[in-house]
């Protein structure tokens, strides 16, 4: 049995964006109590991620680090059409998740006690960002 | 229920091949119409990744960075009886997929708009690959 | 269906712990034999990873490129209350994987011939960690 939603994010620019409590969400919705739960972010210049979501220091280092290490203006990007952030945020993509899977058990999504789970945007403009959670069990 | 098959590709050195068609070709043979659709490819010098396949710069600008990212000749590698792209290889897998999970419904693979399936081949000579693509629902 | 079981493991140090035959131990105890292996690693600074258990030089690499390229002093790190190698394994487990889907069919486990499963500890100290291992089919 499989049940899908989707969960729609407005972004507006490149930082860590909880949806913990939107998975949970949707998870009191369904009509089975255990199975697996997977999160899939339908672009490729935004991904998934699972942090500490205690102290928010983590998460700051976390988005100063990816910026440092993929710069935006690096002369050996071809793809800048669609900006000078356009590429950085593929290849930031690429080294994170697009898709998670998470267990439920008990009705109980079987996060660890101090992770959260972040829509990673890497765009510095606004978008609408849509991630699907379906649960199969 | 599950249903399973194996995608054989034949590399000709480091760069990513698109293999959706593949994919979406194994889910018209299965008998259900949604679920969570698995790839798993079976080796560690080649990897998964799901990118844009819209501009063709994107991908060209990926593969160049891995190898800038991961350069062949690190003096630090000790792990080079099987030659110097291998160790670089494991690294590039490493940090980026072995496994992916997409959700399927109503006989339809969820991707997003610009999203495409990529097999990331990382060694310099030709070889052999498969990958599991196993459906669950 | 789904069978739930976790896996607990005390580290020593960061450094790579094959845990491949605890997960097929898990499979042996399931009631049917075909489905979606997840591995879920309830931490945000130890992560998981399939990669090459043949030649331990592979592994010896990779442990030690992972700290040449996210070194622990560094001045840029704010989230420091907990020690200075905690940030560098949040981003550590960034990079690599919180969860893994393994595909098993007839009671095996699809893992190619060279491919081990790891924890992947990124703390210096002693920790215990827990990771679920989940069976959907």
């Amino acid at each position: 049995m499989i049940q899908a939603f989707s969960i729609n994010i407005q972004t507006y620019g490149e930082k860590l964006y909880e949806i913990t409590d939107e998975v949970i969400s949707k998870l009191r919705e369904i009509d089975f109590d255990s199975g697996h739960c997977n999160l899939f972010i339908q672009h490729t210049s935004a991904s998934l991620l699972i942090q500490e979501n205690a102290d928010p220091s983590a998460k700051y280092d976390l988005e100063k680090w990816i910026s440092r290490f993929i710069p935006i203006n690096d002369p050996n990007y071809t793809h800048v059409d669609e900006g000078p952030d356009d590429m950085p945020s593929h290849i930031k993509s690429a080294i994170t998740q697009t898709s998670i899977t998470i267990p439920f058990i008990d009705g109980e999504l079987m996060l660890g006690t101090w992770q959260g789970i972040y829509l990673w945007e890497h765009r510095t403009a606004r978008h609408q960002r849509r991630i699907l959670v379906s649960f199969v069990g």
